[in-house]
């Protein structure tokens, strides 16, 4: 299996106050699809505004990144939150972005669930389905960007949402193709160029080489590249370049 | 002067997670236009989708609540909050509501400043013009409910969005049309017969007795009503009883 | 088995700035010990204060209520929280209430964990230790108020704090003596009556009728009433009094 | 006029969750004086619990630095919070920062008002007594560290506590001997010499240069160091070391 092209994506937007966390310039001139933090986890309104005027500007596609409502933890500790109130949440978060996307003369095209909130979608049918319930309430068929296989993609099937996979090149796989968990060790990859040669195997050959060395199939429309660490950017720029280099086409999905 | 018709308003949707304050189903059966709180002083989302159903189902029409970011305060605190961060929260607040107000098959169509936002705009130039920015990152010309005179409505006027005036039945009235502060004895008009003849009074004959005596005129499109009371909602029904049994039509404004 | 006292507490200062939700002035004439809101799920620092001081007055114990992060969702949204964040938040909460309670000239004499971290302590020993070092932090012997036989009193015990028992007259227990799950049917006790007497059994034998109708042993030396709902202070005043009519004495714990 | 001794200060802990600001570890090696942020503008609970420890072990003295309720603007925006509120906001956080400072074998020593707050109080005096009522409330007699003739100052005379001066070496004095306001131009000294000279001028002979070249008087029993700008930590280093060459002694306020 091989793609002729590529989707880059990265979070964006997750500073708050005066605080920040993402080179969201440097970023934005690297990645297709900008994941902008939406007031839950990370994410004031000005800077909402700011974002989403460099990635129209940049021709970058914005996506709405929905959280649990949780500054204090960054949206990383997971919640039992009801499904009616999961659902207005999301669609909460992506409203507020949809006004700076379109000041931008942009819209928002996708939504990928951030943090602990994306981990327990992968399983918790639940909540899966609040949030595909919170994207059906905008009234627009946006894309769920996650992992394939997951209950989100799951719900968003049945929902009639499409779906976007994405894999992560600075995380190892198992032989079944799934993310071997953090807590375990060698769950990310450090090596820049191990990271640089998994990106360039995922997006022509939709291979990946697992943690116990067997090639395992990894479908994915989009990597995930991380923005949040000295040198991400640098390692950012190093993955695009080799996926030009190697021929695949660089650019957000359809 | 008389008006045909006036429109009543009130805030509604002022609860907060397990906190009601505003008996939202008993007040969208009274009033023309409903207030909706939108995050930053009261209403989270679940609420908020709920409130913005309600108000459909009964054709009242739906504005967007907003103000400074502060649930602690209930919105009350005057901040000095730089304007581009207002405007960003402005627009981050109407954008958040819009989404319900669509899921809700009807839309947001007007923004009324809360609490201590309210009373800055009608002085303060800078945020005034902060609140109008904020509406115009909308790309909706929607009006601005608020005092006649207000900063607020000249930087309305000024960048070409409608304004809608409107009066308090239960507050006391200056010689100069303007309302007595609140810090003054008197400022509250207790009397509920009292707020019931003058609201027939604003609205049939654009006057109000001052708390001096003095007939003084009274420009206002629409009468705020209060919820948050007890007796608030009998007293809004009488308010409109008595409007339309003197020949006024209750009506959201154009 | 048989009580000669028994202790009555309830939540109290569940508010938030605007929001009331506890009639605490009342409440404080009936219970021995308050549940105090620290700021968490709810209690503004001004609530805070005048709670402490109404119950100092009263000779009520002041208990700090202490609960995962979390206003939007009341602290009933189970989370995720590490446990060093756990610990570091419950120690934060106790230190800002016991502020309030010396100004009063009380202090803060125990613990109980609210809401979704108190079920979650009933089983999770990993956040129930989070919480016993939270107190541990406060370098004072505070007294842990829990379900008897929950992970939260062993962790206490391993740890040298003391525990104080309680149960609820208004929940359904089963024939092991624990609670029937609120998402069960029958799960709460409606009839004032029944909450009466379940309330002067298990103050008196120690005993308790399950849902099945088996008298089951409840170890409590602590009853906790419910004080937001309608009539609720009304109930817990029949439970006062029908208590002291039948000879138990109702008073703090030791 | 000539100190024997000075002391140095410097806000800490101004983080909140995953976001980091201040260089704490560093800059807990040149100052004598933390101002560690207690939740309000800046400072979860993990990082207020770390910060202390870390002090605590480098035996620099702990204050906390109080805040309005403000994470979205860092407590830059200046509130008009009603006294009562104000002070149990004040007393909340301190109360909360003691456990932690306890927990670590020391003690909150003094107090200090952050960002708008700081700057409100040197004119405002409902708010100035308000900030004082907070400390109050502790039952300590804790010393509030702000500018010489503020009304903090009065108020905290006023009540018995005690106060202690501090200035500012990369900050423009006007020749009355106030800060020259940041809205105007050289409000701030950039060259790193000159803020290093105008902390030794400061520190043995109570004078500084003001912006239009006259020796003014400026009393100071501590210096403000920054930390939270690139470079920060290095100055404060050089502050240090050329106080100490110059026969300054270093050492936290008695």
């Amino acid at each position: 299996m091989s793609w002729a092209s590529i989707d880059l994506n990265a979070d964006l937007g997750e500073g708050f106050g005066r605080w920040r966390l993402t080179d969201d310039e440097r970023l934005l001139s690297v990645v297709t699809s900008a994941n902008v933090a939406c007031g839950f986890h990370a994410g004031d309104a000005a800077t909402m505004r700011r974002v989403c005027a460099l990635a129209a500007e940049r021709e970058v596609r914005i996506g709405a990144q929905v959280s649990y409502r949780d500054l204090a933890g960054f949206g990383r500790r997971a919640m039992d939150v009801p499904a009616d109130e999961l659902a207005a949440e999301v669609a909460y978060q992506i409203g507020a972005l949809q006004v700076f996307a379109r000041a931008a003369g942009a819209r928002v095209s996708y939504v990928k669930p951030h943090g602990a909130l994306y981990n327990r979608v992968v399983h918790d049918e639940e909540q899966a389905r609040a949030v595909v319930d919170g994207v059906l309430l905008t009234g627009e068929r946006l894309p769920l960007l996650g992992l394939p296989g997951s209950r989100l993609h799951r719900a968003a099937d049945k929902a009639g949402l499409p779906v976007v996979t994405e894999a992560f090149a600075d995380r190892a796989y198992t032989a079944d193709g799934t993310l071997v968990p953090r807590s375990q060790e060698g769950a990310v990859v450090h090596d820049p160029e191990a990271v640089v040669e998994r990106s360039v195997s995922m997006a022509r050959f939709g291979v990946v080489t697992s943690h116990c060395g067997r090639s395992v199939p990894v479908r994915a429309r989009s990597l995930c590249l991380h923005g949040d660490t000295p040198g991400a950017v640098d390692l950012a720029r190093r993955v695009r370049a080799r996926l030009e280099a190697t021929g695949v086409r660089v650019e957000a999905f359809a």
